[in-house]
Order: structure tokens, then sequence, then C-alpha cells
């Protein structure tokens, strides 16, 4: 009930009345409730004033009880099929001004509240979670720990799967079933770019051949029965890699290692972005490091804070993120380099320790 | 381009400025473009007067183009990692009074377009797009038609894989995997609901071991490479069921086949509902039937139409939605029978051609 309660007194601090979270990642933050994200409506209310109430269909009763929601001691009111249970949040609510809605919640929904509470002005959720979910507690930094060293284990079998002759889409396919074996709940994305493909920085799979002589950018990730996702990168080299690829390989090594050691409590994401870009700039290579240095993961692989220019919010202990700059010459071939870093009271400690080199398989 | 010639039309007609599609089943409707949903924009913009256009970030830009999105004619508009994507929408655009967004959009992103046109009132992109969308065309209906193929090869095999002493989980790991190695690109769900947990509805696994006498709900599905979804029921008994039990199987199956037989073109969705509720009603176990009939299914599991008391929208050829009665004595027991059934010109046709009647294992 503690992060319930965090999150009550982050709510009235915030000037809301009460948050709306649907299933989601800010659902499961807040109760640990991995509940689907399901047409009928599901929603834990968290009123700034008077106590919080999961409206859950009563098909889904049984399995919400049997959730870590049900050891939360909050009341479940279970709506029946022919129930407007829009209308239920708005009676038990009863006046408010200005509700938090989960940041993922579906149109279908945020829309129906807005003509179930219809004075009420919309806002984000992540206005008053982000300060929580961004700065990780012990327990979610080590299952961000273990998330860390799963993919890591799936990278240590990647030289064996990379020969030249192989497809990307057998390649992942194979990594696919690693990320499994390694302990993952689920693979949220698997990106073997080969050749000129390594060099589109989201570029999943494709039926290209490897060539002897490819670089071969590997990014890949899942999310851990905890709940907590993991994301790593390396790039791969098929045989000697082209000349002009080992030269700018070097800079992005350096640019990474840069950024990792800017990460300190005080220092802006902005800052962190920077120390990477700069190298990156200095050897002329700006132009072709065409997105931001990382994103906050936890719960998404994709969550605040991002580090970008722009954003001026310090780091603090506990926040968990992508250092992952690249370098992309369009049609010919790119690098990247991903390790997921946590901020400490005093420096950052990175999740990812594979060898950062340019492995030669 | 003839797809998003007729949402255009249908945009214009329903009195809708643009629609707003983010990743998700609208948008691959109208495209096919299976984008990942992610927290940077990628949205199109389909004006009612005027070219529609592909927002997409510049990252995700040869992903898009190599879609089948890439096929249709649209310009895309990329947008760089500091830009603002809704404001470039909003000048894009222009004046505009009402905007229809993806039935799924974000509320990051719904609230953000709110603030971009903030004259502009918001409503469901599904106003104009569930008349299309659930009218399957004949090339829906043959995916959804080797969708249901797909997961009754399945099904034949649960026999040969649900024994007294296997937990519900064993059993559904290797659901899970023979529903892959049937053809599907995702599992999209697997209950195994077995004695006292067939009687939860939306139970989906647990490490209860399966015993002599039990009877075993297994409600599966997933998403084919085409997209379109499969979704089947059927209730096995692991040796004799107790008598109670047998009783009220076949008045289940009585009310599922009464409910098929009842599709055709005019008949509206609760009719259909009622059809089974009826019969079941009629036997003594009306209170024991605690959900809906039937949900309509294509690019979604769960989509329009609902076959719910209520909806009065009549049946017309090309709706493609399950019948799926149960009857669920809590704490004990429970049953139910899953078809999806494709409306035609004159009646219904069944998609999924398992035999109905208990299958003892």
């Amino acid at each position: 009930m503690t992060r319930v309660a965090d999150v009550r007194a982050a709510t009235a601090a915030a000037g809301i009345d009460a948050l709306l979270l649907t299933p989601g990642p800010d659902l499961r933050y807040v109760t640990g409730y991995d509940a689907l994200p399901l047409e009928r409506l599901t929603c834990l209310v968290v009123p700034a004033e008077g106590e919080p109430f999961l409206v859950v269909p009563r098909l889904e009763l049984p399995a919400a009880e049997h959730s870590p929601a049900g050891r939360l001691g909050v009341e479940f009111v279970a709506w029946d099929e022919t129930d407007d249970p829009f209308a239920l949040v708005a009676r038990r609510l009863g006046p408010v001004a200005r509700v938090g809605l989960a940041d993922r919640m579906w149109a279908m929904q945020s829309l129906r509240f807005r003509s179930a509470l219809p004075g009420a002005e919309q806002v984000l959720a992540g206005s008053v979670l982000r300060g929580l979910r961004m700065r990780k507690s012990p327990a979610e930094v080590a299952a961000l720990r273990e998330a860390g060293a799963a993919i890591d284990a799936v990278h240590a079998q990647v030289p064996g799967l990379l020969k030249a002759g192989r497809t990307e889409r057998e390649v992942g396919k194979d990594i696919a079933e690693a990320i499994l074996a390694a302990g993952h709940a689920t693979v949220d994305f698997v990106i073997v770019g080969s050749g000129p493909n390594s060099a589109s920085p989201h570029h999943e799979l494709s039926d290209r051949v490897i060539q002897a002589g490819d670089p071969v950018v590997v990014d890949i990730g899942g999310q851990m029965p905890s709940g907590y996702c993991s994301d790593s990168t390396r790039t791969y080299s098929v045989g000697e890699p082209p000349a002009d690829f080992s030269a700018y390989y070097e800079v992005l090594r350096r640019a990474q290692e840069a950024a990792c050691a800017a990460v300190r409590p005080g220092v802006t994401c902005e800052a962190v972005d920077a120390a990477a870009r700069e190298i990156i700039a200095d050897a002329g290579y700006g132009e072709h490091f065409i997105h931001r240095t990382g994103h906050g993961i936890g719960l998404e692989t994709h969550e605040e804070p991002y580090i970008v220019a722009g954003n001026t919010e310090p780091l603090a202990p506990g926040f968990a993120f992508s250092v992952e700059p690249g370098i992309y010459l369009a049609g010919r071939h790119g690098a990247r380099i991903e390790d997921i870093v946590v901020c400490t009271e005093t420096g950052g400690a990175r999740l990812n320790d594979r060898p950062r080199g340019l492995v030669e398989v």
C-alpha cells in the first residue's frame, strides 16, 4: 500500500483531484497488476482525498483479486456487461476539476471520461507519476540489473549465430528464442541490421543475406517476468569491416564512454546527450548521429527521462536510461553501442557489460 | 489507395475534418502499416479535403517506406528528434473544427493534439471506421478463415496435451508453442481453466494440477502474419465429468447452436445474444451466463460489433464475431463453446469446425 499512498500524496500535491489508471505501465507500477488492455474498462481511481478503488469488469474480478492488486486493501468495484463503468466512476468520484489519465489510456476511454466528467480538465497521470517512476527503488534497480544480465547472456551467444550466408531473419529467430531462454517473459524487439541496413537505426529484420565484411548492428530487448525491460546494442563485424567503418567505430566508442562517464546526480539529461554528441561532431560525424542519445527504461522500454537536447531535467539517484549513440552512413553502414546506465549517489553504474569494442566474428 | 479514398469519403460524410491515426489497428486497417506503438509520434493524417500524409519520426522513415504504406502514394513527412510533431500536424492541417482520433491513441498523444489543435472537438475515428471495419471484405474473410483453420489445428492437438497430473501452465506452454507452429505470428492469449478455474471466464494459467474428472475450458487465439486474429474455445473433460456438469453442457451446446443459427443480415446483435441467453435462462442457468455472447474480430481480437444486450446494430454481410456463451458455477466448474461466425448474404458461416460436443480425454 505504500506506493498507492505515495501516489495519492503526489496527486494531491499536483493539484489533481484523482488519477484514472487503465491497464498499462502506470497501473502496473502503482498496483503490480499486469492487467490485459481490453475494451472493457479496468481503472484504478486514486482520489487525492478519499480511498482508492479499482473498477473492474466482473469477468476480470478473479484475475484482479489474484493479482498483486488483491493484496493492497483497495476496494474492488465490479461492473456488469450492460453497466456504464464510466458513469460509475463519475458517480463515485463526485465533482472533480482535474483528473490525471494514464499516459497510455486509449482514446476510446479518455473521450468517454470526458463525457462522463464534463467539467474536469484532463491532464496526464505522468505529470504525477514521472517523478516517482523515474527514481527507481533498489528493488527496481535489482530488477533492471537482472534484465541486463539476461540480455547480456543473449549477446554472448550472438557471435555464434552471425555467419555470412545466413539471413537477418534467420539470425533474428535464433536471438528471439535465446531472449526467452534467458528468462524474459516476452521478446520486445530484435533488430539485426547488416551491411547497409546497419545504417537504419530502427531497421528490424529482413531477408538480406549477411555478407563477409558486413558490420551488423544487433539491438535486442525483452520484458522480464518482473515487468522490467532489457535493451542493449552491440555492433559486430562479419570478418574484416570496411576501413572507414573502423575509423568512426572508435569515435563512437569514445562517445559512448564519455556519455556514460558524464552520468552523476545533478547533471542534466541534455548534458549527457551533449557529451556523446560533441565527440561525434568534433570528429566530423555530427550529421550522421541522427537520434537522441537515450531513453529511460523500467516497466516500459522507452519512458522518461529522455536523453535529448532540450531536456534540462537533472539526473537523480535511481534514474535508469540507455546511453546509445550511433553513427549512420546512409546506404552504406552504421554502428551503435548501447548500455543501460543507472544514476547512483556518486556517478553512473552500467547494467550491461559485454565488450564494447568491435567484435569480429 | 482505394481504402484511403474510402476512409476520406467516410470522414467527410461524418462531418469530421481529419482523422489522426496513430499506430494500432486503425492505422493498419487503412494503410497496412503495422507500426510499433512508440512514444515518438507516427500519425496518418486523413483530411476530409486535401491529401493524406503520414507524419513519421525520421528514424522510422525507412521502416515506414518499406511497409505497405510506402506503396500508397501518400506523402511521408519526417520529423527530427527536437521537432514538435504535434505542431507540425496542426500547421499542415490548418484550421479544423473536429478531428477523429484512432480509438487506441494514447492519452500522451491525444492531450498533445488537444493543445496543438485547441479549437478542435475530438471524437473517435471509430465513428468513421467502424462501418468499414465491421464489414469484412472477401479478402478479410479469407484471412479470418485462415486464422480459424490455424486455431482449429491447435485444438485438434489439445486432447493429447491434457492429462491428469499436468499443470495448467505446462499445458498452456505446449499450446502456445502449437499456436506459433500453426502459423500465427503471435500468441494473444492462452486460457486453460481446469476444475474450479473453468468457472472463471478470464482465468489464464495457474500451477493447478489437472485432476481426473476436471472439466477444462481451453480458450486460445493469436494473430496471423496477415494481422487477422483467431479465437476459439472448446471445453474438454479429463475422464468422466460431474453429472451436473454434463447436464448444463448440453444446454450450453444448444444455446451456442441457436445463436449461430440466428445469424443473418438484418438480425440485431442483441437478438443473437438473446438467442443464446434465452435457452440458458429457460434451463435455469441464466444467472450463470455472466458475460455477453460475443465480440467482433478482425485486426483486433475484440472489436465491434459486440454481441450484447442493448446493441441494436443490425448484422450485415461481412460482419465477423464470436459466438461464445458460457455457464459458470462459481467455485465448482464451468464451460464455454466459441466459434467465429461470419454473416453471409443469407445466414452465418462458422470459421471453426472442431467438434462441439464435450470431448472426454
